[in-house]
């Protein structure tokens, strides 16, 4: 494992190299993070959400750049949305970012959001790790959207930074409500906007509303694109992952996010073993038909493969 | 069954006691949905989605009030995003819907994102049947957001109308491209704002860049909120329908809708046999413990979860 030690020693070219092996090679990555796996659990790693419009890119940007005069190294993971028609990644707001890719003391990585066999947040999970070995001080996930997908990503990290903007429409308060709770520190960006203390007062009305907490969720208003007040964001970062570890919080919140981790693989590898008998034996295909024509029922249908699977383990 | 005959003749009460039963009681739910499904296949099933801010709620509420002029009936599946605080669903925009539920030719239902079981995807597509076999001759299924979990949801539809907005900023263009492929109809809401043809030419290049199909999404552009050119947008819906059946695209989508459909069943059973197992002799326990301790790595630990798995089935 010759990588391991060029990883150890933080070179950038091994990083990348193991990032994109992880990315292509289900098989290889598993290997790579067997072998690398005792070296984690240093870095602080930071997600990234919010809905469209957010001004997302903008603030990780404005992050490192804050992270970077500390003296920090950063690793960053930008999920980008497939192009359905090339493939590959739309790198669109990462453009904004070209600045940084030179800075030696930044690693910056877009990952697609499709074309992972065991799905995005086992790659985004695995290339979290190879930055942690590599020597990264904070890690920032930083998704697009605000779906259960992206909600899986970032609920790894040890720091959800919720980002809202003012005036998103009418949709905005419903899904704030279906995401709040994963917040642990809440960014009004784009407060030079009318109705940055409106959107302040309504994210601050929910968290009344909710169960009392030992640790309230703060909320910090920014202009990423002016750099006002993202050093206010970090320090509020900083703060709570030192609330974090003096709590006892950081290990029970890392437990439950291994735990889960588990269970989503084992899960991967018991669907690929389902999915791998009803197709060579034809059954769901025939099954299928059945349901086609009314003869049956799909859950009925799944029962018969259910059926078929335990006989044949 | 004295439930199915009341269903066949459109009683309304059994129609919402069977929705709320499939939501709550999933033993229940698949004997409902096995007594009927022989009834199903008739209704021209809508899915409706897009970015938050779309006013995809008003657009339904306007269609719905074209096919009643028809003097169609209509089903109306509307996924709420659920408050985290009180786990019922946030009502906000169905509120306009309000003159609809006075009307005996529509029935309105909201489920929220969270509670179900067996997933959300599930119980819409439970809600979906139980609606069909109650005489709606159409049914439209309304998401908010474009997560993996939305596109799950109205992949399922026959006619999935995709509704952009001008101006939405910059993460708009990498959502679009996420997305863009499940659209058979491209819907451009608010178009009496600034930036409607710009949106729409959009579109139409991103159409462009993808593979020659035989049939090409239409561009739509719609004044929902003012009624203007919903009447086009529901003529382009009933061609789709048209369409899908000469050219025999019906019966091969719904055929692999039906498909997916079992596998997920197949998915959902085995997992909980899965879990069971792995919480019942407490190794799931014991093997996040060592991973914690880095005494192992998450690959070995399922590894071992499985080992066990297919040795105690």
């Amino acid at each position: 494992m010759e990588y391991l030690d060029k990883l150890l020693n933080g070179d950038k070219r091994t990083c990348a190299r193991l990032i994109s092996i992880i990315e292509n090679d289900e098989e290889e990555a598993k290997n790579i993070i067997k072998n690398i796996y005792k070296y984690t659990g240093n870095a602080h790693v930071i997600g990234i959400t919010g809905p469209p419009g957010g001004g997302k890119s903008t603030l990780t940007d404005k992050l490192t750049k804050e992270l970077r005069k500390k003296g920090k190294t950063v690793g960053i993971v930008a999920i980008d949305p497939t192009s359905p028609f090339s493939g590959g990644a739309i790198l669109g707001d990462r453009i904004r970012m070209q600045d940084l890719a030179t800075d030696s003391g930044v690693f910056i990585r877009s990952m697609g959001t499709r074309g992972h066999l065991g799905g995005l947040s086992k790659a985004t999970q695995s290339a979290v790790k190879i930055l942690d070995v590599y020597g990264a001080d904070y890690i920032i996930i930083e998704t697009v959207g605000v779906g259960q997908s992206e909600i899986d990503i970032v609920k790894n990290a040890d720091t959800v930074v919720m980002v809202m903007v003012p005036g998103l429409g009418d949709d905005i308060q419903a899904i704030k409500a279906g995401v709040m709770e994963i917040g642990d520190i809440f960014a009004i960006n784009k407060s030079d906007l009318d109705g940055a203390a409106r959107t302040a007062a309504e994210v601050k009305a929910m968290l009344d509303m909710g169960p009392r907490k030992d640790r309230r969720p703060p909320i910090v208003q920014v202009v990423a694109s002016l750099n006002r007040d993202v050093d206010v964001l970090l320090d509020e970062i900083i703060k709570h992952m030192e609330y974090l570890k003096s709590s006892g919080e950081l290990k029970k919140r890392r437990k439950a996010n291994i735990r889960t981790e588990i269970i989503k693989l084992v899960e991967t590898e018991v669907m690929r073993m389902v999915l791998q008998k009803s197709q060579s034996d034809q059954a769901l295909e025939k099954v299928t038909s059945e349901v086609v024509d009314r003869n049956t029922d799909p859950f009925s249908a799944s029962e018969s493969i259910m059926k078929l699977f335990s006989n044949n383990i």
